[in-house]
């Protein structure tokens, strides 16, 4: 006991940035998981221990408050606190090695599909170390309030308490679908609560929109290049992917008219900023794919994961003018990745149908991070948020831009869309865009292969690069290395041409 | 501006639990929501506002502070706080009203299954009054311990900030799965932190499963009662679920010898406290169906969705046996399902394959769920939670199968295992469970009708009751009730059998 009352004063000394009843705890708790204060010892009455070490008697009560919540201590009425030690390890038997089942054999088709391995094949070049962000698409460390998510938090389990840690309704919390409502409302969406089903996340909101309406086979129109997450839904489901022909305005009518009525399930888009290449759908060509969709009985699902990340200068969302359009939402992208929030705005005819599906796959999206995420909207932050993040989006992206068009060599294309959080480079026909991804990593820069985007399981030349993550500093210097990668790729490129004309440049 | 003063003044004495300048926040932002107070006007100093109303100048700066994370004002350095009020709405077009997409021919056939229909087909029966819920099988709300959560969370997201609000890896943050392991080894079931895939709770761990095993049309193996969830996630893949012959331990290790080598996918299975009927299987069982499952090669999956609710009486999961079983864990049933975190043990063979498939459903479990839950086991809450909460079930238990006993009528009955969280009481021939349930609602009582949880679309005379979510108190009143509602069902049928002996008793 002397040694722990050593230790205490000890751990006051080094006292950090944690509460000071946590860290004596800490101090204590470990005494006992080292069995050095044994099962049922009696503890000094906090009067006697406070005076021992020199503290206010009401951290000690709270120190052995902490030690019972963790189970360690235990208090009987009338005699004192005593040491409760925590029980030995059981050792669990030595297993059977050798496996008697026949996992290749048993494994689903969908479940080996090619698409689902690009993430794996990729990721393993990538090490520990420090690269400048280009791909990926989430908010950087200084545009996420975590203050404000804890605040809202901290308010909504102190006014709920248990309430807030049920399951919830599949469909979602019916304040935070009104309150999605009018933020749609204000874009100029019509939506009522009762069409919007909250998912985690708008990629399960993919998923769950594939398992509605594909029977595997089913045809899914897609742009060539597209979301991976939305190439991997529906190769989940066994649909197969349909490629349609683009020009810089997205799909092209005349290929579309080719399409059956019956023939395709759907034609997914991005209307803004399509992700990998970064286009947005002009308001004519909009109304031109809605009339078309009309027409031939073919459903369309907007994928709106970048609304709000600019200001007012994308066209109205497709959804806005045809309430029969699936429209995929989210807060990853506008907020937070980790409240794992995205909606789906529904045809009325699909509700409850949608809604069922939600219950098998998850029983429901976490009803803490709802109404967290609902505390966050009334209280107007959201708003004033995005008024913050859009500047400095804008920012990002001139300097991106600005960066890359003075260094790049002349052999690359590099389009720059007016809005959205994407550029897409286009490489020197014969340069693989894997190749690249490898090179840049050299030199310290992350950057999104087309091949990972692409519905084809073919090279691409493209790169999709992003600012979300890094700040304009980072970015120049990002956006120079990358520079001096693709150049160096270029330079091996060309030797290797010119000393074996005959090989492909994939052999590299 | 004076009658600002005036209404915050008026806040001031009305004041409740919130902190002040909150109270004080939300009626400035009111009069700014309005329009009352304009856009551009200049607001006093914090000194002034303060002495106005009669408080501490720090209170009206945390004030402005909170309208300016709320966008409703804006500091302009050197010259003062000016009001910023909100955009007005844009009205949304009027929208197309009748439906040019054939929907219904457009839809799945997964999506339109009988057994996802289960739950909206019982669930338009129940009202909003204050029914006794024996029917939920998540904990009562003085069982979950909202107050340590909220502390684990507050300290993860103060000392990590923004970066517990990113994507994390698809198969979950390595420490928390490094502390399932230790909590496994524990309850003697080897499992090292890489063969561990958290999951957004279990029922998307069954879905995993079912999507990494099953094409369409193969056969999964069931008891012919099992967890409604799981019977959805095998039906949403377009599986055929072939029901088992059980006996009071289990699937007959008779009718599994007729399955051949190659014809099944997987064996699902609950070994401990089945859902719905509550029976948990011998060891010696446990042991003859891994060497059936190796011998045949057809993959146990084990759902041991209730371990830890109860002291150690329940043999040792099959999983602890062998490492070739896929097992499933969650802690919605023993913490809080609002963390939406349950795991899958992998064999090693599918873990890669297990995290491609997760990444394309959701990108992964939430982040900022999982620093949570490792936090709360870190400091030792869980166990002493689970310390808790095992007597009180036990006692529950004990309350529910007591008063059953006493009252329920003789025709009945009613089997009490040993363990878990469920009982099941048998009907007499020719009641239906659907029928019961809809006549216990009339008695203010929630129970789960076997029809729910069977995997034959036929009519089941059984009912699944658990005392999760009340009190003892409760208990005895719903079990009181329950028998009256049985009394009245009997009396009816026998009434009717009486006067129409040729009508079947579904046609009441």
């Amino acid at each position: 006991m002397d040694m722990l009352v050593q230790h205490l004063q000890a751990a006051l000394e080094q006292k950090n940035e944690a509460p000071l009843y946590q860290v004596l705890a800490d101090t204590f708790a470990s005494f006992i998981n080292s069995g050095e204060l044994e099962e049922g010892l009696k503890l000094p009455t906090s009067r006697s221990l406070a005076s021992s070490i020199g503290i206010h008697r009401n951290t000690v009560n709270k120190v052995y408050e902490e030690l019972n919540n963790r189970g360690l201590v235990k208090s009987v009425v009338g005699s004192g606190t005593f040491v409760n030690a925590p029980q030995k390890l059981r050792e669990p038997p030595a297993l059977q090695g050798t496996s008697a089942i026949p996992w290749n054999s048993l494994v689903s088709s969908i479940a080996t599909a090619e698409p689902l391995t690009r993430y794996h094949r990729l990721n393993r070049y990538v090490g520990e170390g420090d690269y400048i962000n280009l791909s990926r698409m989430h908010p950087s460390n200084e545009l996420i309030p975590s203050e404000l998510i804890r605040k809202c938090t901290d308010t909504v389990i102190r006014e709920n308490g248990p309430a807030v840690f049920g399951y919830g309704s599949a469909q979602g919390l019916a304040e935070l679908r009104q309150l999605i409502s009018v933020e749609l409302h204000r874009a100029g969406i019509p939506a009522d609560k009762d069409s919007i089903i909250i998912t985690t996340g708008s990629q399960q909101a993919l998923d769950l929109v594939a398992r509605l309406l594909c029977n595997p086979g089913d045809t899914i129109l897609m742009e060539e290049h597209s979301y991976t997450g939305a190439i991997n839904a529906f190769t989940s489901i066994g649909a197969t992917i349909r490629p349609m022909p683009c020009d810089e305005d997205g799909p092209l009518l005349s290929a579309l008219e080719s399409v059956q009525p019956g023939s395709a399930k759907a034609l997914y888009l991005m209307p803004s900023c399509s992700n990998p290449t970064g286009r947005t759908i002009s308001l004519e060509r909009r109304k031109e794919l809605l009339e078309w969709s009309t027409r031939k009985g073919v459903p369309i699902i907007e994928d709106d994961y970048g609304a709000d990340l600019d200001d007012e200068s994308s066209p109205r969302a497709i959804r806005g003018l045809d309430a029969n359009i699936i429209y995929l939402g989210t807060f990853s992208k506008k907020l937070a990745p980790a409240l794992r929030v995205g909606f789906i705005i529904s045809p009325v005819d699909l509700v409850s149908r949608l809604i069922s599906l939600k219950q098998a796959m998850d029983l429901g999206t976490s009803l803490l991070q709802q109404y967290v995420l609902a505390e966050f909207i009334k209280r107007g932050y959201l708003r004033s948020h995005l008024r913050k993040i859009q500047p400095v989006y804008h920012n990002r992206r001139m300097k991106l831009a600005e960066t890359l068009e003075k260094h790049l060599p002349a052999e690359t294309r590099l389009r720059v869309p007016d809005s959205g959080v994407l550029l897409w480079l286009q490489l020197p026909a014969g340069l693989n865009s894997e190749d690249l991804f490898r090179e840049a990593l050299d030199y310290g820069v992350l950057v999104s292969p087309g091949s990972f985007h692409s519905v084809s399981p073919l090279a691409s030349s493209g790169i999709r690069l992003t600012f979300c993550a890094e700040d304009e500093t980072r970015l120049e210097e990002g956006g120079i290395n990358l520079c001096k990668a693709i150049e160096s790729l270029l330079h091996r490129a060309q030797s290797f041409t010119n000393t074996n004309r005959s090989a492909p440049l994939d052999g590299v």
